[in-house]
């Protein structure tokens, strides 16, 4: 019987790359549903469970995508309730992963757990109020380091730390740093810092980050030249420079590819998961 | 050759379960097309078909969802004319089953059968102005039942019954079953009755079904609970309760799902099939 | 590795034509995005390429569909100028073929030049400004041909013949052909004509094309009846009528497609192809 994978999103688009590492991982057919509103997840949900009998029903999934991580969360949300109002055993797994930023933030924090004890550090996610940048953080804070989340817009920061503490219950500091002043101002007495803007824009010039005494480890997400962090083109492995030790963003988008294929392979072998963020970061 | 099923959808989301059922029949590619107007189906029709030769087209079909049914004929009737323009041997075979309607209702009539003889007998259609409700009444109008559809609203069901007069010149009572009392009284002859509304809402409460001394058969459509016909929870049987037959939903769900296999596989069997609801009832 | 093909399309529906092709051509997984906004290239072509490694690309690739030629030019533009931009070694190949113009016109030409020298001949495209039709003239002109292009509109034919210009830097002559008596005086020194009209069209009387004295070669491409060149009713082949050869649309039509498929095939053996207009009439 064939592996069929719904996807959700709640975009124009349903993602190339979500479609494709799922052909990649084995799965036979991808149902992608672009433009879902909330109030269509019940129907779509129902429409793909009922022609398949409790012991098929291992061979469908559900994945939930998009931009929007919110609004990706009610859709899971709604998934779970609509999953709960059928009959025993009619069941799927799901996933959620909203624009990749589960996956990327579990492999990015996962490696950088590989170079530092970040128990007690002082971090800082710089660009942090997309998807990825917002899941860095959080898993920074479960892993108990001080963590702060920069923005050129400081109330944009704000939102998102407020977003964070009422969604996970943890607290994370928000920061301006529109000018190279407040980027040095931020970083001063950093650690660990993450690189998490747009592909194809530059956040922290090598001569800053360079001579930052405190800093130890860096990663960088965005593999569109220029780079987040610049003075290393390596960005397909781990390089040391200045002292510190430099995380490429392939590197990370390589782990981050094996625990999303991990997550195919799981969401298909039983139809009880539900990947959530700290349940993708288990597997980091 | 890849056998590619063209499934045309009015609606902004091509049914996921037609889309698996077609999977789970042997279809090889479904290329799902939603939000189809009515003066686009021509060529959509034209492109699926020109790049195969006639001897190859019997790995091409088309597939009609949707939820509207009175439209989904036009795009039948549409389809037909379109194929009936190309020169000889270039053509497929269509199936046309709006929201499940044609494959359900078979089912339905069809277990029916198996347990009253039908000819002659009163039968009401409880919230039959869908897709499937109206469908079930021109199936049973067809057995020479004399049937009665309700609806919360006179108006919609008198509608409807004006629909089936036009659409099959048969002749359904139309009967408005807002309150309790209303209910009782258009249901105190019957001998069938059929619950055909939405998911998830209760129409027919078990001490007043128990009570009906005529009644005979009943047969439920909605399997997600509280399920339209209280007091009957194995759904995926059929029961004998107060001396009445009561069809569960996935009894008739899984005779729907071999009628809507076996309408796959002829579809690519040959290709001057055209299955309409007569044509689908014939499965049944 | 699963090949999988990226399609971008212009359009709100993807063309079923274009997707049957690549499933019967070898692909595996066609990935249809339609209503695709230029602004929204680059990160569909990111999307398809990250979940892969240099060495596997060659198993995905990019088709640009469409009716509007113009815009598509574009897409394909902002498509190289995007795979530019990526890292050594990550890029895939890509076709373009609007509306299946390319290809068509190619086949088209290809045929014509099996049955005359076209070198310095009087060649009339009728009904020329869609994207096969300018496309035909843009290959008769590089093959130095003096071409007409008509319109019923000469206002539609000038703003073709412009374009033309300024995209392949060909001279071609426009001219309105809305009457019996302007389409005989536009054709009464061709030796070739093509007739590039809607389908179910009639743009040519045979007692017009029958009497024309200098005129040696047809080609038709509309294969739905009444065909665009009347008189000939096997469009399937190459026939002699009226001393004059006919090339049926769907003569040129299979031509088209071994083009195509052959496309299809080039574009996953390496990462390095374009297929526009020119690349495509190389094998014709």
């Amino acid at each position: 019987m064939k592996k069929i994978l719904l996807y959700l999103s709640t975009e124009k688009h349903a993602s190339a790359f979500d479609i494709t590492v799922a052909h990649d991982s084995g799965v036979d057919v991808v149902l992608p549903y672009d433009n879902v509103e909330l109030d269509e997840v019940a129907d779509i949900i129902y429409h793909s469970l009922f022609p398949r009998g409790p012991k098929e029903l291992k061979n469908t999934a559900v994945f939930i995508g998009g931009h929007q991580i919110m609004k990706a969360k009610e859709y899971l949300k709604k998934t779970l309730e609509t999953l709960d109002r059928l009959p025993l055993g009619m069941r799927v797994s799901v996933a959620l992963d909203p624009d990749g930023a589960y996956t990327t933030a579990s492999a990015c924090v996962g490696n950088i757990k590989e170079y530092i004890r970040v128990d007690g550090m002082n971090a800082v996610v710089l660009a942090g109020t997309g998807p990825v940048g917002q899941s860095v953080a959080a898993l920074l804070a479960k892993e108990k380091c001080r963590v702060t989340l920069t923005s050129r817009h400081k109330k944009r920061a704000e939102e998102t730390t407020k977003n964070l503490r009422e969604e996970y219950g943890i607290h994370v500091e928000a920061a301006e740093a529109g000018t190279a002043a407040q980027l040095k101002d931020v970083l001063i007495n950093a650690q660990v810092v993450v690189a998490a803007g747009p592909e194809g824009v530059q956040l922290l010039p090598e001569n800053l980050w360079s001579g930052l005494e405190k800093l130890r480890v860096l990663a960088d997400l965005n593999s569109v030249p220029p780079y987040g962090i610049s003075g290393v083109d390596e960005i397909d492995r781990v390089v040391k420079k200045h002292g510190k030790t430099v995380i490429g963003s392939i590197y990370t988008g390589n782990h981050k590819m094996r625990i999303h294929q991990e997550i195919i392979k799981q969401i298909f072998r039983d139809t009880d998961q539900v990947f959530d963020l700290y349940k993708t970061y288990e597997l980091a």
